[in-house]
């Protein structure tokens, strides 16, 4: 093995970390939101300075090969690939930190039961995440391209969840503030579907998109 | 001149452009809003592609200098910086988009004014765009620094938004709707508010935090 390919599966498997730890923090958000369990939005919150370290580590990691190794072609590709992903992992990471600070909020108000669709919402999208990373680490297209039909039924499920809450606030008052934190809760939840759509459009786009990206580069005047 | 510090200079103007661009999708959402204007919004949702040929293009732009020029130091720092600025201004142009979306399903409902909040708002954050850009492209960390503080306000303007539309919810059943409409044009103001602020940390990062980023891969075990 080179070095070149050791220092990128050092930063695959850091991404997988990374993933893992933000798919964790999204599991206990709502774990936290479906059992109204303070603590666990606690642990969520203080794992984020965890989250953001390893952005940074991951950062540094592409700068140095990118140093180092100056690869070309897909080699490079990759690198900018992994950047991106690393963005969005850490901003799934803020969504689940969100997601926690607004159960937080829900356990002052009136106890309003979740939809259902919120539960099934965050299997989809950690199974999502899941998928896209899995697919990033074997550079496999076909696999990342599994990934992007289930972000139509997350945004289907929203949907649902946003009309049950608006019957819910016009119905009762009292009920408004604890609708509005599920409202969020939910819209959260979608956009942590949009950034894993967005890591397997990344991958397909590494695997695939050569030519597209090199026509657009031919096209410009 | 040298190819690289040309082609840097095409970076830097596309950079702007795009930004220019995004801004105006902001300021006739917001516009829209306010004069209740459909045709404004589909104007702003028509432009989007635009926006995203432009991520494509820079993306593209950054991987052919990082391919044929191979820079280290701070002038790879710098193209991974663009990398990252590219997707949040892609990201601030959905945003736009979203506020635009909300602005057309508002006008199918019973009129509710927007809070005085959501304008300001907006002014707040396109001014922390066009500055944290400016601080990109002459490299400036104090400018970039300056943008930082203007993110509690926006982020205090939206809770007042919040505060005062769950308020409107409470008291009239009918204007639900209308009120959901505009909590999430505050939410996406904020969002747009905190890319910005992303964009001023990394001009800050590019310009000043060499050290840490070196102190971090130093501890790396």
């Amino acid at each position: 093995l080179t070095n070149f390919t050791l220092e990128l599966e050092g930063l695959h498997q850091a991404l997988l970390a990374m993933s893992s730890l933000v798919e964790a923090s999204i599991h206990s958000s709502i774990q936290a939101l479906v059992e109204r369990n303070a603590r666990l939005c606690e642990r969520v919150i203080s794992d984020e300075p965890q989250t953001n370290r390893s952005e940074l580590d991951i950062d540094a990691r592409v700068i140095r090969i990118l140093a180092l190794h100056q690869p070309v072609a897909k080699d490079l590709r990759l690198l900018t690939a992994a950047l991106k992903i690393n963005t969005d992992l850490e901003r799934i990471g803020d969504l689940a930190v969100s997601i926690s600070q607004r159960v937080l909020s829900l356990l002052k108000s009136t106890p309003l039961p979740p939809p259902d669709e919120i539960p099934r919402m965050a299997l989809l999208v950690e199974d999502m995440l899941s998928r896209s990373l899995d697919a990033f680490v074997r550079s496999d297209a076909e696999l990342a391209g599994k990934v992007l039909p289930a972000d139509r039924e997350v945004d289907s499920l929203r949907d649902s969840v946003y009309d049950k809450l608006k019957e819910v606030m016009r119905q009762n008052p009292d009920l408004v503030s604890p609708a509005v934190d599920l409202m969020f809760i939910a819209r959260s939840l979608e956009r942590i579907g949009d950034h894993a759509t967005n890591i397997a459009e990344d991958v397909i786009f590494l695997v695939r998109g050569v030519d597209v990206r090199h026509h657009s580069l031919d096209q410009r005047p």
